[in-house]
């Protein structure tokens, strides 16, 4: 058996995410990619991804991997599933694991990038890739107070799962506000993320930007535990897994 | 009267181009846009734009103009524009112009894009706006090649046009193939473009860069007059009229 490992970039606009979703209207981007792998070497395989992403989510470096009996070499196989594929989701890489590794538990990080177009007018070309505000959002402040997430805490506040009883300690490692022109990039890495934690974050971030919210906001919102304190969940399609390190 | 210039970018894919087509199943970007205009100004207009584009070519800097009883605000009527069109249209700027000023007859050049993805693998998210082509591609061919088609020459050998009587000369005062990463961009700038011209130059620098056609091929091709002789017509996908210069 070998264990190949797929690196996958995919607009997630006409998917119910990556996950195959029980009444879901639109297909998911997992079940699409069995499928296809099924047509190809004609054995069902399953496919372990990192971490589900939700409807409309898109990612650059989505990982995942599967186990097969399959002898086709790596290249035939990419070319073949990217031939076969819809053209919303494309396979980057394919490379043969050891056969312990494992997309979900073998994860160090995941890289997020949220992208804010923040100018008059909206974008024809990233118009589902971005999230358009042609409100003024002051860069300092969003950058100033989303130092406070750094590091271990409890995201309670930025979930919007209603389990009470979830460990929800996370580690942001990283977590940068970058403007290039008129796109606003926010990169956050961590160890795991809560349900809707990036979208949640972000949201935040825009209002403090916006100055809906005073400065020093962020901190009392952390340490108040509670989802009602943050600001609103963000839209799903600014929002890019960028990358997942092992 | 006012004589309003639009500035607009558009994603071609789902329209048949920017003129009003008989028996076209997409509807035409100038009636959209028309059609809009009517619903904020309740006056019917009639849309001058710069030129054609065929179903499925984008334009980042697409020109038209109109006169107008309408004593609306520009900034009023660009944001109600953008609020009303559908999201792969968008107006980038309105300037009111002198009585005269004409979108078609007035411009002096045009500067077109194409685009082409030259590596291993397609792209999710520029699925719509590059030509993917997976084999190596001479660069410096390409370049060297290109230049014969500077200056004014009878273009009939790159025209998809049947009509033999009609003018051909056409000054190309610029054309320029720069790669950057995996993406070529071939510009062309001209006083005017026949019918597919720019879509059928790069069919045959694509060509030439794959090795095709053997170097000296272009000057042959420009000089026979002959559509026959000329590569295939590129992908109308890949093609964005970038700016219109008056």
């Amino acid at each position: 058996m070998r264990n190949l490992k797929l690196e996958i970039e995919y607009d997630g606009t006409n998917y119910c995410g990556w996950q195959v979703q029980k009444r879901a209207k639109k297909p998911s981007i997992q079940e699409v990619i069995e499928k296809t792998l099924h047509k190809i070497i004609q054995e069902k395989v399953k496919l372990i991804g990192s971490g589900r992403t939700d409807s409309g989510v898109h990612a650059l470096g989505q990982v995942a991997n599967f186990k097969t009996k399959s002898n086709i070499p790596l290249k035939k196989l990419q070319y073949a599933l990217n031939s076969n594929l819809p053209s919303d989701i494309v396979i980057k890489k394919i490379k043969e694991e050891k056969p312990n590794f494992h997309s979900r538990f073998s994860a160090k990080t995941k890289l997020y990038r949220y992208t804010i177009l923040n100018r008059k007018y909206p974008s024809v070309s990233l118009r589902n890739f971005v999230y358009f505000s042609p409100y003024p959002l002051d860069i300092k402040i969003m950058r100033k107070e989303s130092r406070i997430l750094l590091g271990r805490h409890n995201f309670r506040s930025f979930s919007s799962s209603d389990k009470k009883t979830k460990n929800m300690l996370r580690t942001i490692k990283k977590i940068s506000i970058v403007k290039i022109k008129d796109l606003i990039y926010i990169d956050i890495e961590a160890d795991g993320f809560l349900y809707n934690m990036v979208r949640n974050i972000v949201g935040t971030l825009i209002e403090l930007g916006r100055k809906k919210l005073p400065p020093g906001s962020m901190k009392k919102i952390l340490y108040a535990y509670d989802r009602k304190g943050a600001g609103p969940t963000a839209p799903a399609k600014g929002l890019c897994l960028l990358k997942v390190r092992y």
